[in-house]
């Protein structure tokens, strides 16, 4: 029997998510295990890979195949024609770009990585500039090209990348209205918890074994199946790994539990979110999860909404003190809660807590967005991020280091996906909220460590659709609306001043 | 500036070989540390990028460029000639044998493997039978089709992928004449053994920490580099990994130090092959390690010839004495070595001395040959198996579990894999012999726990190397002469019987 080409297009996509996956393992592998010696071989069976896989993606006769399959795209029912549109999605950013400029990205990126890092440990934003530069150049003309061949604004067709769907104009409108809204919040917040006294401090040290079988405990009451996936630690935390084999990262300071903790339960939403994929359609373009926007969504759901809020540190408080033989006022959940949602405007986003983290954002996209518009020079970008700091959070970087020089985002490459933490962390509210209004039961369930019920209504309503439908859609059919920045607002509003 | 065809050609043997790479990372992360519900998909992503890479080699501008490559050979200098022999030989392999059968074969292996995982477990010949008519019948087809395509004889153009230049004929006379060597040196070693008191067993438990925190000492004399490797626990012990990532893996027993140790010294030796390559020639087809053969050559040099010598084991016997709080009799050198070189015929390959294991490689390339000729059934075979047992080692498995079914090698596909265990053997014993002689240091040195002078040597005549020549040229350039089973008879006389 001869193949239709819209299944040849699924035997070739099929190939590319096993290499997608292999990549996966790859990545995790070089952040765990590898010998230090290795990082050079590993970058070029990498990029070998990546190579490949452009090559396949953009050699002619898939082309033919995706108009091909278009042609009879109206007799598809709902999944394979969403699949076929998300190849075109792929093919269309793949080939969008020519290659030598794919190549030259790729180069420039990399070695501005590299750069970053001494420029960073140094706090010398000068010896950064010149790479930053090239990357700069190069990613507008990357936008320029692909906003050609998708027909969107050069900003949305980088931002489409990572937020399928998501457009520039709609984050001015829900970034306008936070931006309004955080700073009065914010002194609000901060006046009330002035007004009270400070939560009691943990004292440690608290012994890394037992941070990690705490961890691994509740990753089991979350749901995490440990023959599909692992824990392990890493410098930088992450959800990687491959289908049916997602693997996180975390790691351990022994004078804070915390941090690890909530980081370990936040890259278990990630991971829930992978392992919850439409099983019939894996490996498949439409069986990924959705833009970075409804996977952040995911982990924060889990870390803030379920796992900081009072009624989970309820159940959580007694299992704490006996792993780490904690007594005393510290150990309450009401002490928990207290830490556990404190708030403090500072310097580094990857530390803020929930109410400034939107204004870390909010800051990088504006300038971002300035940059590639040319409204902006990289000159000019640590005065400019400094004038933002001090704007939307009334405190000033003394260096670049704790200023624009913070994030591996830009130098890496990844221009236009900052705004998808603040998507993520608004979806986040919107689904936990209309969650425990559907499912009476989720909340109970949280002060008992049973997540089943929260779990049920995330794969049912986010984590089986894949890439089915957009962010909004997926929102709306399991919300009721759009994202909805007023959500987030009640949210924040009920959790920090009520 | 255009590139030549041998240009062309290394460009597409690099990415070849960085593939390689990887699915020597994947195996690895396989038999390590991936999570048990994982293992479908792992087969499916290895199985993804060997496909792609049959299909990368088998297409028709490879043929091209090869026959234009090959018209301007005769002006090219060693290295690059040999490495478009190698690129000839690896390409001439697959495309020997066509698409289908490669997908029949590679279908057959992965279903008989399976069934042999289950058929040993319950000691249950006939359940694997089947399967294994299916595996037998189609590597029958595949030599066939690769005798044609090699002008070789069709068990030679199996054995030529593990050995290349390797023959049947030649084997024949090698085997013959220790065929005839053993049986009575046996005999006299037995006797000679009999005659003496037994060494003093060694009492454990030996704790596992210990043991590894010993093996890495004795690696990183050897000078295993663990900036570009690693040492792990599995259940089968192996090296893999990638270019300048080798990671060597075994399995530790409380109740017994040896067999984890020298298991670790043995594994050590392939990953000093490994990472001595000849660096200009990494990822390419010259740039590997000679045949099988050669391979296991290195890693009994390491453990067979130096590492269970006196010599070596006066520098140990104090070291494992004060690791494991060992006192009294066992933990002299001389008991020690009594211990690693202790001679009884068993049933088991892995688990054979030095003396015995010759005998396990002979039966099975009798009995692989009979099979593939069709002069023996695999109704037939373990009788044939017992029957050779009792002739080359006086000694009559009780079950098939312990005689035809304990090795993955027939059910896999590897036929023609088997003799170049006992090749390795013989080629260990030959390059000694020829080093000490050459680097008169080396056996001193052993002495003090010092592998400078070895490494040195081995280094120099056969690491860096890579597959520029064939094993018996490696031997003759090295030791003065081909592959000479007397040299390894005069080293067993001389450790078993002086």
């Amino acid at each position: 029997m001869t193949e239709t080409p819209l299944q040849e297009l699924e035997g070739r996509f099929r190939r590319f998510g096993l290499m997608d996956d292999v990549v996966g393992i790859l990545d995790w592998d070089q952040a765990t295990t590898m010998p230090h010696g290795s990082a050079a071989g590993r970058g070029e069976q990498i990029a070998a890979l990546q190579g490949l896989q452009h090559q396949l993606m953009t050699e002619p006769r898939m082309a033919d195949l995706l108009d091909a399959a278009e042609e009879t795209a109206a007799d598809l029912t709902p999944w394979p024609a969403a699949n076929l549109r998300e190849m075109r999605r792929q093919h269309t950013h793949a080939t969008a770009v020519p290659t030598a400029l794919v190549e030259a990205q790729a180069k420039a990126d990399a070695a501005c990585e590299i750069q970053w890092r001494s420029a960073r440990e140094n706090d010398d934003y000068e010896s950064l500039r010149p790479a930053l530069e090239d990357v700069l150049r190069l990613t507008r003309e990357a936008a320029a090209a692909k906003s050609a061949a998708l027909g969107l604004e050069p900003y949305d067709a980088l931002l489409d990348l990572y937020e399928p769907g998501g457009r520039a104009a709609r984050l001015d409108t829900i970034f306008t209205d936070l931006a309004a809204f955080l700073p009065g919040f914010l002194d609000d917040v901060m006046a009330r918890q002035g007004a009270r006294p400070a939560p009691v401090p943990l004292d440690g040290p608290f012994p890394i074994e037992r941070q990690e079988a705490v961890a691994r405990r509740f990753m089991k009451l979350i749901g995490f199946d440990f023959e599909r996936g692992r824990l392990d630690i890493s410098h930088h935390p992450f959800c990687g790994g491959s289908t049916i084999d997602v693997r996180i990262t975390t790691r351990y300071d022994t004078g804070d539990f915390t941090s690890a903790l909530m980081g370990v339960l936040h890259e278990t939403g990630h991971a829930m979110y992978e392992l919850g994929r439409p099983a019939d359609w894996l490996h498949q373009p439409v069986g990924n999860a959705g833009g970075m926007g409804l996977h952040e969504s995911q982990s924060l759901i889990v870390e803030m909404q379920a796992c900081r809020s009072l009624d989970f540190l309820t159940f959580a408080a007694p299992v704490l003190a006996e792993t780490f033989e904690g007594t005393g006022d510290g150990w309450t959940p009401e002490n928990l809660y207290r830490l556990n949602t404190r708030v403090k405007p500072d310097f580094i986003r990857v530390d803020a807590d929930e109410v400034t983290y939107p204004a870390h954002i909010i800051l990088r996209y504006r300038l971002e967005r300035a940059l590639l518009q040319g409204d902006l020079t990289l000159a000019d970008l640590p005065g400019a991020w400094n004038d933002g700091m001090a704007e939307l959070l009334g405190i000033r970087p003394p260096s670049d280091r704790l200023g624009c020089l913070q994030d591996i985002h830009w130098p890496s490459g990844a221009w236009g996906y900052f705004p998808t933490y603040t998507i993520g962390a608004m979806a986040a509210a919107q689904f936990f909220a209309a969650a425990r209004e559907a499912a009476p039961e989720i909340v109970p369930g949280l002060r008992r460590g049973d997540f089943a019920p929260l779990m049920s209504w995330l794969r049912d309503n986010v984590h089986s659709k894949g890439s089915l439908l957009s962010t909004d859609q997926v929102l709306e059919a399991a919300t009721g609306r759009p994202l909805d920045p007023a959500i987030y607002e009640a949210h924040l509003k009920a959790r920090y001043l009520d």
